[in-house]
């Protein structure tokens, strides 16, 4: 196949580092992978062999919300905190892109454009901000707070904790610390803004007391589908993780928020949407296969019948695990839609009703399962058809599944041009091909 | 001399690494000292070979209230954040205590609580908290707010912080996680406590979803001097910078502070008191003494004399630069002993208004001047006479002064047995010789 000039961009998905829940009883699985440095940073090294462009934390301020049931079997309960994992992994690596999940929610602009900005400098330009806001109630008891603030608000908070921080990491111009020993400036007071933010959410005098980061800004990074969530997106984001089940889904929200860029005057090129994909790799597409079912098998079946039961909008746990599931359900108030997929897929695969709870307990996501070939088929599809600009990996377990992505998938996808052999640069934004955003506040010095 | 059993403990101060404000423009002096991870990274493994306890990293919520004039000529308006530099540090050291200033003002204790966790599992157990209260309006103002809360009330506060930080720390039993591939459970339930904190102050239910800390608790450290202040370090603190002019003012601290440890009934060797020093070492006390002077001509007269004006009350820009300071100045309201002590000082060492202003500008804390055998004298009398039980040590510039410290002073404490010359243990707690705290929610499995 001929050298394609577009390029698939690569995150890999942590916290966990593999989303499906059986990962840790995988045979062979390392069952601390989570929690453990070591582990943590063998995965680091591994993706930057693979020419991955960042490491995406994902991140939450509660354990997550289950019943203890379900929460007994969960890797996810103990986990380091994305700030300081970052920053240690920023000293075994040098070019893989480092990305922490931030709350606008339970954060204060001031501390996280700091932290941020400190990341960058540690990391010599590789940090990113993946923007969320928190609606988990669980998170909220965490701070004080009985009730959750409305999605709304929740948004309109976010779009200026963004200007505050942005604005914060304007502080100094990029020339802005003479250190001239001879008069004794250490800086130039004319290279310094003070920002003095007051809004209805904020109030922020400034000025940072560090210097503006390698990257000017970090990389913003957003996931929300919702339309504010498209809106602001389409106005701040460089990367988005999205959430799609079929090419279709990604084809529709590509052309959505794109074309939003395009009505704000944005350059289309300067935002990479990564759809979430959890790859299984092997040599043959029935071992992969194999892999996913016996993965799948793990899943507690005390866990998969219950997030069943929500998926379908009714309680099926009575039904005969080995049986199928029935053609029609009593009605419920579950998303329609949702329910149908569910249905659809059990049909598709033929999936007797634990099979089908186990892979919704496990992943039910966008998958690719199968050899190096098929999987880069299905990858270049996407990118050819604008339904991605890339992928936000997920990988089985580890270290198996991770190695079997760097060792077979990754030559294929770099024999077919569809991923870099060396990196282009040193910082995220030169890999990803982002500019580097002007100072707000001071030109460049003529 | 004879071997001693009781023995110096020493932390470095940073944030500046040198605390003098000449320092940067030492002839040879690291300019971006503060600000350049590799410059640092040389401090903290210097640290480790001269058997260091640990890296002290204060912190300010602002850029330090002073006017432009003054603060131009500052290296402090741009420095690492503390959680993000340490994770880093630790990759480059094993031993090496890890210690972080947070504030109980303008932070949140699930944050607080997580982020020392992390620190203390990505380090193995070398993190610890330097628990301040913020008084800075300038940091207020960072945070939304225009006045500042009062003394009494941020010790309130400080003290429930404290509370509900350790509570959160003790969510987990350090053997909680026992990931049995076959049962599928990942912890036991039983060994997992939800804090469920409801105060004056906070409301913070928990559970903390990261592992209880390698050393149980992260080392507290304090450094407040008022009456609010030694009482809550008698309580909670395991180590407290202190400053102190003289060692008699070392000695009423110590003894006032450990009696109120005693009357808690608490062992009054779980708390070290560091005093800061700052130490110029050179091979004859002349050499020392005119390192001294060079960097002190380093500090710019304008800053320098209004430091002096504040310190002594009253305007003294007028007076002859070059001249000696008069007997008697206009009554003031700055603080008498304080006033005292600056023209004692002068009348002392002889000092001109310039070298006086200048020696206010640049550090006029205790200070230790002189030779290996004179320094060594003198940190001996004062851990002998139950002055300190160690020093906080202030470099006069990097690298030099750190160099000579670690190459000619060392030595000579290690060859009187005032200072280990292999470290006790691989945790901050085991090497200051202080408990492992038992987990208030979960007795050890019998």
């Amino acid at each position: 196949m001929s050298t394609v000039t577009r390029q698939l961009k690569l995150g890999a998905f942590m916290r966990p580092v593999s989303i499906h829940t059986g990962a840790w009883r995988y045979p062979g699985a390392w069952r601390d992978a989570n929690f453990n440095f070591t582990r943590l940073k063998y995965l680091a090294q591994r993706l930057e062999q693979g020419r991955f462009d960042a490491f995406f934390m994902a991140d939450h301020l509660a354990v997550l919300n289950m019943p203890m049931e379900a929460l007994r079997r969960s890797h996810t309960v103990t986990s380091f905190e994305p700030f300081t994992l970052l920053s240690a992994l920023a000293q075994h690596t040098t070019h893989l892109g480092l990305v922490a999940t931030a709350s606008t929610t339970f954060e204060e602009p001031f501390h996280i454009a700091r932290r941020f900005a400190s990341l960058d400098h540690l990391s010599e330009g590789r940090a990113g901000w993946n923007i969320v806001t928190t609606s988990n109630p669980d998170a909220a008891r965490n701070f004080g707070l009985e009730t959750h603030v409305e999605h709304a608000d929740r948004y309109a908070r976010a779009r200026e904790f963004y200007d505050v921080v942005t604005g914060l990491w304007d502080t100094w111009a990029d020339d802005a610390f003479v250190r001239d020993a001879a008069s004794g400036d250490y800086f130039d007071p004319e290279r310094l803004h003070v920002l003095g933010h007051a809004g209805p959410h904020f109030s922020v005098r400034g000025p940072l007391h560090i210097a503006r980061p390698v990257q000017g800004w970090p990389v913003i990074v957003q996931a929300g589908a919702s339309e504010a969530g498209r809106q602001l997106a389409a106005e701040t984001a460089e990367v988005v993780f999205a959430a799609h089940g079929t090419l279709e889904e990604g084809q529709r929200f590509h052309a959505d928020v794109k074309g939003r860029m395009r009505s704000l005057g944005r350059d289309p090129d300067h935002l990479k949407i990564l759809p979430g994909a959890f790859v299984v790799v092997a040599d043959t597409v029935d071992e992969a296969r194999a892999i996913r079912a016996r993965l799948d098998a793990l899943v507690h079946y005390d866990s998969a019948i219950s997030s069943l039961s929500v998926a379908l909008g009714s309680d099926v746990s009575h039904l005969d695990p080995d049986g199928p599931l029935p053609d029609s359900l009593p009605e419920s108030n579950a998303s329609k839609s949702g329910r149908e997929r569910v249905m659809a897929l059990a049909r598709r695969e033929n999936l007797t009703v634990r099979q089908l709870a186990q892979r919704l307990g496990g992943y039910a996501g966008l998958s690719f399962v199968g050899t190096p070939r098929s999987i880069a088929d299905e990858m270049q599809q996407w990118l050819e058809t604008d339904a991605a600009d890339g992928f936000n990996v997920m990988f089985p377990w580890l270290p198996g599944g991770l190695d079997a992505f760097v060792d077979k998938l990754v030559p294929e996808l770099q024999a077919r041009g569809l991923l870099r052999r060396e990196y282009e640069g040193t910082t995220l934004r030169e890999n990803l091909g982002l500019p580097r955003p002007q100072n707000r506040f001071f030109a460049p010095r003529s």
